[in-house]
């Protein structure tokens, strides 16, 4: 595998990102330097998207929890989950008691650090483990948080590859999260590997890809203001890449409807892998949300490898979760589907009636008897009875229950021997 | 509840109830004492309607058999399900071998009296336990029918409820079962307290309401051939209210296509009540075997609480099956139907993109931790995903599995908020 | 049952079908003699039919092995399967060490002659049971192939029972394979035997029947390639017959979109019937696989007793497997289906609501009751319910899970009593 994808996130691991600040700056420039393509979109602080306004910069110099005996506690230095997302500045002594108050653990994993954030509701807050919490000695403390919230801009990058096609094949993934591996890190760097996959692999690439890095929720809601209508005139397939980077399981979350190229195609990637598991949009999580929501209604998926983990939105998310193995195989799943998009998503027939496979070698046997022919040799002849021009690819290896990968090889052999096109 | 359902069904239930006659006359006087917006349809003896004629009122004031020692079987007075409904007049003396071909009983219910009718056969009987008559004494019967078959009319009563709009939600029940409980007064009660209801809950209603009741079969035909093309044009939504006064399960009866908005609407009241069954069409039995007939054509389900019970059509179906609580356990199933048309039945976002709840105090929490969000969080962002005005409320519900009740209340609060509309 | 099919079987069963030649031509002069409606289409060697194009004859006057002691084995005099398919002309004195390489056996039915052809690859071989070949002397073998192979015609036999209506239901079976009974003969015995039965039945049918008997792949590419365009207009539901003489279970294999008349249809003959299966159109294996083609397109499904037999392609495929009663099965179900298309395919209610039953006397009792109608009384009920005039008879069978030859004997009462057309 040429795309050190678990470099890459190790590299970008320490960043404090959030939702517009330095951190996500830091991040998407490390990303341009992979991929030039990628164009900054910026919105000022105050600006309304929708329902939304745009958030100020949030940005950290350090901060920390002093005992009177001068003992630190949730040093941001150390892991910068301990600070509560925006925190506004706080320097103070405070009680114990009072302390109490603003410190946030998660009870049900009494050794892990939880990531807390409160973005549009000016608070402060430090995340510990219940453990540490629990041991906190009595008396006063000194509460030190050097943080600034002021005017800036959100930050939202964007890369197009144009293809001979204006039709659009669309991935999403989000930078806002501080230190975490897979619900932060898998997604981007997986992105950033697909877009040079495609360059590497298609020079002359049939569809435009587009891939875009924002924060979650209020970036793609930012970025669909302003792009709404391109969008839904040109996407017609989207994937979310979302805890991408784990070896457990493969998933996704269907749109609402479950029928659009999008839901076909990462169904027949996916299906016949280990521990996979469909969810309804009923269980979106990320920036399908927006995409699909309706008045918006994008053919896009969520895609993940195991969704639901115990290490989520904890200090545990890290590269105990992720490895280079994970990633690929997560790479290995999308890169399937811009393969088959390339070939051609809407295998057609060249003849009426089957053609002879035996003139061309394509039968597995020269004679004719039965138990003789190999598997391969009725994926092919099902490949051929099925492509009518109007069912996709992706829907052929769903109905026949063939994965993507398998067809994609006896789609080539019989586009070479000009039996589809 | 304010609606004392199972009193109305007690005053009515000594009444000799039949296709047309002096007992459905008189119980739906007592229904105008209830609900002054009932008008009554006449439909006079002999008229053709469709491929049927209306039959001649019929009318008993006495029925019994007297054994030659003078004592008395079969007493009418005592009990009315002892005669078989339509009895032509008999006074006569016969033997006891004669008189058996005249009794009937419920053989696999040997202490029931079953209910048995003649309507377009001429014809007499009497019905007693299985039990009474195997102890029948030899020797001679006096058989006394006091009844009258003569010309009159079949009545129909209809109310309406006048609603901003012109489409119709459509109740029906019947009035033609003598001193029975669930099957037969559990569905005019439930009208006539649904009927009360919409009056007071909504003074302004914006659809229109229609209620009907009528004798079972013939007389859903008859008001069928007057009304028809009125029904076609009006009706979206009709529900049968037969058996809905058991505390036993809930139920109802799908349409010939099981895809209309009554479909829908009773599915997402019912699912997950307790003992809760699908009934396909092909076991219809209610007047939605004419609503749904082919060229009638209407959107009517067929409601019930337990539709197949062992005391059906036996004088055992009385108010040990039928009480105050089942009866309200079917109100509070219509009620949330009729709240969820009122609220509106296509729910639209008003925003595009997820709104912010946050700002409008919607969150159950401030800050965003995992595992701190109540369920009633998603049920409301559920909602709002999924409401794209074309789905309807009913759909939505069934799609997300959460009960129409449920979903009404958060309705209620995101369009106070202006988030739907 | 007035049609010997088995007797007709056993007549064909001697004679050495292949792709073109003479056993081809007399088998269809059979069947002339049986149904003089057949015509004949000739396609000569070397003429193109889409992909493909027409082979020359074969005819074979002997083959055998003789090994130098004078013993001769696998002799074509004693069973025709003994030769490959389309052998060239050999003469010549062989090593059994040369010899093995033109041996085909079964290893996996050690006791069974397999069928094995090669009819586009120039070349030749004998079949024999594994293990004959195992006991096969030492020494050198005198190789004799008296076969020819040379121009001449492929020949397609087409009937046509004209109708009033001009859409047809078309039947296609294949006579190709030499000695084997159910694989080949039982389809074509019980072609002829259905297009005799129409005749003796419907003298004034009203739809057009079309039967074809055709080798085999290139038979039917060579006939559709002549035929499309009036088959694609023209028919509304067809079958082939294949394996259709066993007495073991009944199958179908499904059309690729699962939905055309003829999917309906025959899953309303069988579904009720023993071992019932049904098969997705990736199974298909006979003929259905050109009519069904992209670009073909045919509403043909395929029929089957025991599609899968571990008799299938040896010499093991004989009267031990096909029998008189399981023809006569395959007779029954697709006569009901031919009954279905005469009696009327979308029953249409004369009434609208439900008709009065009682007054025809076609309720199975004259007084009301629960517990004593009979079943016969629900399936008229529920056929008139659903007889909207646009679902197939066949749909309404799957619908109400009645089997087809149940439906029709109570719409022939139904239509009797005009109350349904």
């Amino acid at each position: 595998m040429k795309y050190p994808m678990l470099k890459w996130a190790k590299d970008l691991f320490p960043i404090c990102r959030s939702l517009a600040g330095p951190g996500n700056r830091k991040t998407l420039k490390y990303f341009f330097k992979l991929n030039k393509e990628f164009k900054i979109f910026k919105f000022k602080s105050g600006t309304k998207v929708f329902d939304w306004k745009i958030p100020d910069e949030w940005s950290v110099k350090d901060a920390f929890i002093q005992h009177s005996s001068g003992k630190k506690f949730a040093e941001f230095k150390k892991n910068n989950l301990h600070l509560v997302g925006y925190s506004i500045p706080v320097k103070k002594t405070i009680s114990r008691k009072d302390l109490m108050q603003k410190i946030y653990t998660q009870k049900d994993q009494p050794n892990a650090i939880p990531y807390v954030t409160s973005y549009y509701n000016k608070s402060w807050g430090f995340c510990i483990s219940d453990k540490e919490k629990k041991k906190l000695p009595s008396g006063s403390y000194k509460v030190v948080i050097d943080s600034k919230i002021e005017k800036g801009n959100l930050e939202v990058a964007e890369a197009v590859i144009k293809g001979k096609l204006k039709k659009e094949i669309f991935f999403s993934s989000y930078i806002c999260h501080p230190s975490m591996a897979n619900n932060e890190l898998s997604g981007p760097v997986l992105l950033n590997a697909l877009m040079l996959y495609v360059k590497d692999k298609y020079p002359k690439n049939n569809y435009t890809y587009k891939f875009v890095l924002l924060p979650e929720t209020i970036g793609s809601i930012a970025y669909i203001s302003k792009f709404r209508k391109i969008l839904k005139k040109n996407v017609i397939c989207g994937f979310v890449l979302t805890c991408v980077g784990d070896e457990r399981g493969y998933s996704f979350v269907n749109t609402p409807n479950e029928n659009t190229l999008a839901d076909e195609a990462i169904l027949s990637s996916l299906f016949n892998k280990k521990n996979f598991k469909r969810y309804s949009f009923k269980d979106r999580g990320s920036d399908e949300r927006q995409y699909c929501y309706p008045g918006v209604d994008l053919p896009v998926c969520s895609f993940s490898r195991s969704k639901e983990y115990p290490e989520y939105h904890t200090d545990k998310d890290n590269f105990n979760v992720v490895t280079q193995k994970g990633l690929e195989g997560s790479f290995e799943a999308m890169k399937d589907i811009i393969d088959a998009f390339e070939l051609g998503p809407y295998p057609q027939n060249t003849k009426i009636c089957e053609p002879q496979l035996g003139k061309r070698n394509l039968y597995t046997s020269h004679i004719s008897q039965k138990g003789i022919y190999k598997e391969e040799m009725y994926t092919r002849k099902n490949l051929l009875a099925y492509s009518d021009g109007k069912r996709s690819l992706f829907k052929i290896c769903n109905l026949l229950k063939i994965p993507l990968k398998k067809i994609i090889g006896q789609y080539n052999i019989l586009k070479k021997n000009k039996l589809l096109k």
